[in-house]
């Protein structure tokens, strides 16, 4: 299967470079009767938007999403459904200094590498560009999931640098251009990232994302594991070097008796698992925790090499966001969803439908479980 | 494709339960011409087998791994490569008990919401008994990677919980049962492990997998990278809550600055990314770390339901490893190596063959490169 | 994906050589809670057998099939299944003498030229002994076809060298070692294939294979049509040259007025179409044509080349049947069956249950269609 | 994987519907460095074109297509390529009458029990306008598959119902709007559409396409059968009803002796297997024949039923052709030559590089072969 695709029944592929004519995505396998409009694209498209505000990256795109097919009449009708976004704001001349030099800690080198051509244009296929394209196969996936089975996907920013979160509110989320759950904070953010575009350098960032409402038994066993396909799928948004489930890498120090969440008739007394057991959701909230690097493309100058394998200086003069972990959590919110919606069509295609709420504990009646 | 299965071009599907007759994996795609005996399986098996020092479980296999097919006088045909090992140290009335409960933070409770029916044989398919056909086929890899590109894939225990290396040896790594790169250490992990067991609680630990010598260039753009390919692989091993590729989640309180490794015609001065870039080799070190959750199966009681919804106390009578991270590091080089096989056959597949020596910098000739 | 497997949902993997020690298959993706055991398996493999009669290869398999996996109590658990059938009747020394030379028509050449290597005992992995597991896992998905939608796969030798059947009864087709439908001609065709073996040569045989009871719906846009993977499936058989759904070549000569399959409230008025529009099923039976050349293992010398580049002249003095395509019924129903499952898994995924009955004509209900 | 997406390295992956707003494809998995240019695709789009003479449907499509991604100075970059051809000559009305009807057969009643909604705008998504796509993706593969390995895919159009070929010169089959291989014949051909036309009825037809210089070695065994893919391809095309590699149906009646094709040191004596043994390349030519249906558009009234399961004539108007087998010759061999392109990639990731010159005997020098 093509590396630009991914899903098993919800399939996206996506193609486009940053500054070529246009991105886009095919997505297939969506089930039949799905009202979708054009419109809907908007909100989280504006969400993940480049110049949003002045603290990420000042190149504007429309992101006019037009649907090209599989929609009849608003309506999904089962067929591929391709989305297609012109790119209107390319600037390549910005890069054309860069064309014959590697950017530290960028794919320029490993693209080339492999290639032995490139796209220097804004980074090519490697740039951050194609998760809009995410993006708004995601706006499909959270919707059929909320609307079939009452799944809801939601991420927030959850450490800016040495900054964490004073407290916990959804409400805040959406209210700032961070998606930093404390309203409070927020200047103090605002102040952070102004001192560090001055200074010409980034930072890096903690994301989280969950899911509510996922029904118990949804994810298959070994190398079809919910959270190994987290793993992989959050690990491909641009700039993650690290992936956790429930408690992640904190359980290096917890003892059984601390991690194991205990059960009784009335639920699940505590999460560290982070919703899934074997691979399979519990029915709890599936909660996932991601990092993401600070930017390479910086205006400080750093040691690099050319084509011709020669010594040379690199400074970035594009439009670069200082902390991209910023812009990241619809895309994390997307790879979710679309991993939720996956697996959902994989579940009943086995199992038989779980039916829309999903059951707490065992003793709950699952129809259509097990019937074959 | 089958949820049993992982690799796209060099494929591994595992089948079998914990305690049903026999497990076993089809290893296809694999080159002709390579020579393999059972033999060559023994050893990592044994790395990771149970029973292998009093720190692991009681368990006693003998791993013995017949070729079913796939070799012809020694040699792979190019055919698919299957390999058995029969059970023989089952003891299912050990579980007998816990046929009609659900051990907190165990897979009983997902498998039995997701399928209505379960092995409960020392946890059927969801015990860590599968990853033993993980390490087998990873031994083909791991052969076919030195043999053909001088690719060498390693790991090591780097953290049992509060307990970090002090220091690091790889020759110390063989040489003592925890995998633990300080010989001096030897001792205190076991007194560690000694006072553990006795307590009947568990404890996480961290595994650290690198591979040297992989070329610049293997991986994919995107979905297919080799950083979410890793990711999904290593996330899908028993008891994973996180994983790491280069400098992880310490990245989140990184400058772009001190994270992005600089380059020089001698090569790179640093190694925060991890060997990838782009979701591509660079070829440096490719270096990963995970977690391991402490295990959930515990004598100590704890509060659970039973499959008729009814609150009941638990405690895990069976052979369980008071730490399941020690076993962990061949399991994890093994899918390591399984995935850079995968990657490899890919890579020439689309861009024909790099040779055997990994060029380091662009001005190194790369032969075979770009020739489509 | 591995080429040795197939199915999207219902995947099925193979491996093992001809005189091997072993020949086996994988089934993953099969709902929980169907019932099997060992002894079913016997039935089809007994159809599909070496050495059921005179007009058959004389090697003597007992092809007892082991469970070794994702069967608990009787029932599947939703993980995967492992059959395994121990080869008992090798006689590798037949085939010594052609270890060097290639067979006419064989695939003895072509594996060579891929592989540089082969398994040269009784054609190794090109063996049609492949098919018992084929057959094998098509007794799995014949049985949940049946009790989950009543859809019923069967087959029948439709032709036998210039031999045509003079009339049809479905009860003959049991009852007779050719599958033939007309049970008068029976003695014509045992005189037809002694006088055959005599002689050394062997002959072509066309088999039909049809399903009834398939709901309107299953099958697939473009790729995944259900004629396509059908051809695709059945033209993997050893020895087919050719597949063709509904009137299949026949369409050469026809109008459209004739072709076409008008339609009324009581159903449709014919079947040209095979019961397959536009790659999707219509609720009419399904029906399928597949010819099998006359294999090319003959006493009967014939010119070749050997693994030097040099001419001889070789013999083939192992075991092979005069007429494959006697033995090929329960192999073509193997494979629809399996092909249908798989289609009946997917459609469920997308477009959630058509209900055990299959619709007949538009007016009716189909519950659960559409719903998303 | 998408059932609107084939091939497992080189992919495609196809959506849109007849009268959309577009139709387009991703092609994903080219080596890098290919020159291609959006001119290119013009020939065979031309070929293919509805309108390009009085005998096939008057629908006018400028078929312009845009290179979206995945090139970048006229070469392909290893990422993916993604063509859209805009939809200018939709004349929806046309359709306005059948969209409560199903057209006897035709898709619109399989893709309504199917999905319980569709496009009936010119049939939607089942439309042969789909394989505008194909032809375009086709063009890359034709192109890489001349380049690399010399390798040349052509077809023809090989009966019109009654009416054979007196003959063959591959030189006339692109002088004339049939791609009939005797350019004698034409006249009577024009005659007898002009007669078939005026009736208001269609034909059947067969096409013949072959491929000549594919190394011996590509294809791969069991389920990943050349000759499987082939026939799955070619199935998949709109009208297909049958495929045949080599001699087809026609050996059902043969004998062994006659079938078999004898090898010499200067090579193989005769092409009964159509190139193909045991799912591998033999070296020869690769040959294939498919049988295209009438259409089922039909201006001359058949009886049917509406969406509310009552009885009605139908009657179509819209632009269809007579017989569509004339335009199937460049959509069959685009399908050719995508199979053989992927396979070829497939060959070299797992058995290293044939080279260019394809051998011919087993004596020859294969580089690269079985190297691992």
């Amino acid at each position: 299967m093509s590396s630009n695709s991914f899903g098993k029944l919800l399939t996206v592929t996506t193609f486009g470079e940053s500054h070529g004519p246009a991105i886009g995505c095919v997505v297939d396998g969506c089930p039949p009767g799905l009202e979708i409009a054009a419109e809907e694209f908007a909100h989280d498209l504006q969400r993940r938007a480049t110049g949003k505000s002045r603290h990420t990256s000042a190149r504007r795109e429309a992101d006019e999403v037009e649907i090209l097919s599989g929609v009849y009449e608003g309506r999904t009708t089962g067929t591929p459904i391709a989305l297609l976004i012109r790119n209107t704001d390319q600037r390549s001349k910005d890069y054309a200094n860069i064309a014959q030099q590697f950017r530290p800690g960028h794919a320029d080198y490993s693209y080339w590498q492999k290639y032995g051509i490139r796209d220097p244009r804004g980074g090519g296929r490697s740039s951050a560009r194609e998760t809009t394209m995410r993006v708004a196969a995601g706006v499909i996936a959270k919707k059929w999931l909320a609307q079939r089975y009452g799944v809801r996907v939601r991420g927030y920013l959850a450490q800016l640098g040495e900054i964490a979160p004073q407290g916990f509110d959804w409400n805040a989320v959406e209210d700032n251009p961070f998606f930093w759950p404390v309203a409070e904070q927020v200047p103090e953010l605002e102040s952070y990232m102004d001192a560090l575009r001055k200074s010409g350098d980034s930072i890096g960032a903690r994301v989280n994302v969950v899911a509510d409402g996922v029904p118990a038994g949804w994810g298959e066993p070994i190398y079809g594991k919910l959270d190994g396909e987290l793993a992989a799928a959050l690990m491909s948004i641009n700039a993650v070097k690290g992936v956790e489930i429930g408690d992640g890498f904190a359980a290096v120090t917890q003892k059984g008796t601390e991690h194991r969440d205990l059960m009784t008739p009335q639920g699940f007394l505590s999460n560290h698992a982070g919703g899934i057991l074997g691979g399979i959701a519990t029915g709890q909230q599936i909660t996932a925790s991601i990092v993401l690097k600070p930017t390479s493309s910086l205006r400080l100058p750093g040691q690099t090499v050319d084509a011709g394998g020669q010594p040379v200086e690199v400074v970035t003069t594009g439009r670069h966001d200082p902390c991209v972990g910023i812009r990241a959590t619809p895309i994390a919110e997307a790879m979710m969803a679309l991993v939720l919606m996956d697996q959902a069509l994989r579940h009943r295609a086995q199992c038989g439908d779980v039916g829309q709420v999903p059951p707490r504990i065992p003793g709950d009646v699952r129809p259509g479980q097990a019937d074959g």
